[in-house]
This record gives C-alpha cells, structure tokens and sequence, in this order.
C-alpha cells in the first residue's frame, strides 16, 4: 500500500518528481527566452524541444497545446497574488488599501517584462478562453470587498459581485491601452486611478 | 466639371449608388442569415454569395473580408447610441440618466438577437481589433462625463478618460458574463447595477 511504503520508496518518488519539475521548468523557460526573442506565433514547438533539450513528446507530455505556456504564466501571476491575499499583514489594511495593494502585485509582474505580458495578452483575448470561464480574480476581489462590507467599511447595499467585475475588467481594459502606449503613463497609476474612482464615486455630493 | 452635371447625370449616379446599397444590403441580410443558422465559422463566402444571388467577386467588392461583416454589425450598433449621443431630448437629461440611456440603447441591440450578438462578440475578441484600436465608445463617454463635469454634476477632480474606460470595459465584460449564462440576469440590469456603483462610489461615508 503506498501509505506503507519504504522511506526508500518515498525518496525515489520525490526525486522523480523532483526530476519531472525540473524538466517541466526547463520546457517552460525555454519557450518564455524563445516567445520573447521571435514572438509566440513564430516559436515552434519543435524549437522549444530542441532548445530545453527534450523530445517532442516530452515537450507534449508536459504540456499538450502549445496555449498551455501562456495559461502557466497566467497561472504563475495569479498564484502570486492569491499569495498577497492571503498575507497576514495584508489582510490588516484597510480594505481601500488591500484592494490597491492587490492591483499593485498585479501590474508588477506585467511592468517587469513589458514584452512577455503583451504576448501573454494577445493570446489569452484570442484565445476564446474570456469566453469561456470567469476569471478567477473575479472571486477573489469579491471575498476582499466582501470582508470589507462586513467589517463596515463598505456601503452595506453595494454589489459586490459587481464591483469585483468592474475592478478586474477595468484593470484588464488598462493593460490592454497599456499595450497600445509604449511612452504613456505606467500600468499601475492607471488602475490606481480607477481603483479611486470605484470607491469614491463621481457624482459632486453638493450637485 | 461634376458640380455642373445636368439633373439627368445626377439622376444615374443616384440610382448607382442605390443599386450598390441594396447589393451591399442584400449580401449583408444573407450573411447574418446564415451566421445565425450554422454560426460564423462554418459560413463561407461562397455560401453568401449564393445566397445573395451575387458573384463572389461581387461579395468581396463589398466585403474584402468575412470579418468585415462583424464591422458592420458593430458600426450598425454604434450608429444607433452615436445617434442617441446628439438626441437634443437626451442631452437635455441629468448625466446620469444620459450614461444609463446609452447604455440601455448598447443593450437592447443586443439583447434582442442573442444568438448573433454572441457570435459578433466572439469574433470581435478574437479579431485582436481591441488591441490595435481604442473603442470610439470610450470618446462618447468621455465627452458625456465631459459634460457633466462643465455642468457641476459631477466632481471636478474626476479623470473623465479613466471613468470613459471604466464604463466601456465594464460593458464589455458585463457582455461577456451575460454571453455565457443563458437563464440568468438581463445585460441591461447588470450594466445599471454598475453604472449606479461608479456614479455612488462603494465607501461607506460614516466609516
């Protein structure tokens, strides 16, 4: 039974899966220096294998479309900022603040490697997949402003569910006007400037 | 010189141009016919063509390419809020009431055709139209708020571009989420569920 199995055993597995990730990582790093040297339509799978080393089945193996190395970046930004969510010393902001901090995290991973986000861009809007599924960001801006509510420091009769869809297509529809812009305005101060708009409101109080 | 033509000339150019119109309109009706019958992928140019009774070349004098029917849905959908834009009774409303009027007037031609609304919204995310060109629907929201704001309705620190932005991808993904859920909430209540929350703001003002 594999419960029972030998610490022998155990060490093999590990080091299999050890081996299994590290393949998996030298694919996908390949296809990031290749998407970024000659653009992701360009790039063959055939070039990816040659470059990690591996066999075209392995390369499938490890990931059976090609689409599956954007999803993994995809995957690798969201991991990150599941990760500020559940931080401790975030969760202590205010909710205005950890809604900001959240966006920050985001557009850090795309500010950093300008190329390789608008790659990623492209084919997640061609890809269909929008169509498909909810983001699962949405969920996520939607627990925050939900705590936010309870704590008291929301309006009570305010749509979350809502509101988590206006922060997340606002900051995609600012990453893709960022994409356009090489000399404009930072990613950043785009979405923090709507982020203030959400929570503020427009109209003029005294009108 | 054209400006001199007699009556007779002017006559024939009219007809022309009629008789072009109703070819361009004929072979627009057969194709949207056909889009809603078997969908946009499986339609090809030879099948409207046929349809239409016209020549293929005649198909792509008018059309150059298949997307260019999608373009023409769209601009017929543009056209009507462009034309609700300058209505003199709707300028004469709150801005409020003049956001919430474009879109109810960007829904009702969607809502009331699902199934082609669906597919124009497919096409047009996979066109990559969207990252080559800001919508012009972000201009008629602009100056709208633009308005609003000379008009003391809304607040003067208010980044009218960032509010344009945010109405337009707010519609958009509202578009989307509504595409995927066949028995649930009408585009247009979700739309004004927004439309409420960026006029309001979420904070809660006591807090």
């Amino acid at each position: 039974m594999r419960w029972k199995a030998s610490d022998r055993s155990v060490e093999v597995v590990g080091r299999q899966e050890r081996k299994r990730l590290a393949t998996r990582k030298s694919i996908f790093d390949s296809a990031i220096h290749l998407f970024r040297e000659k653009g992701y339509q360009a790039t063959t799978v055939e070039e990816i294998a040659a470059k990690a080393d591996v066999a075209k089945a392995t390369f499938f193996k490890h990931f059976p479309k090609k689409y599956e190395l954007i999803e993994e970046m995809i995957k690798q930004r969201r991991d990150k900022i599941e990760l500020a969510a559940v931080d401790e010393q975030v969760g202590q902001l205010a909710i205005r603040e950890q809604i900001r901090y959240l966006m920050i995290v985001l557009c850090q991973s795309i500010e950093t490697d300008r190329a390789l986000a608008i790659i990623a861009l492209n084919e997640y809007l061609c890809s269909g997949e929008m169509l498909k599924d909810e983001s699962p960001m949405i969920e996520l801006f939607h627990q925050t402003l939900e705590r936010g509510k309870r704590g008291g420091e929301l309006r009570q009769d305010i749509p979350t569910r809502v509101v988590a869809r206006m922060l997340w297509s606002y900051y995609l529809e600012s990453y893709i006007a960022w994409s356009r812009d090489e000399q404009g305005q930072s990613l950043e101060s785009m979405i923090l400037e709507g982020v203030e708009v959400i929570f503020r409101g427009i109209e003029d109080a005294g009108a």
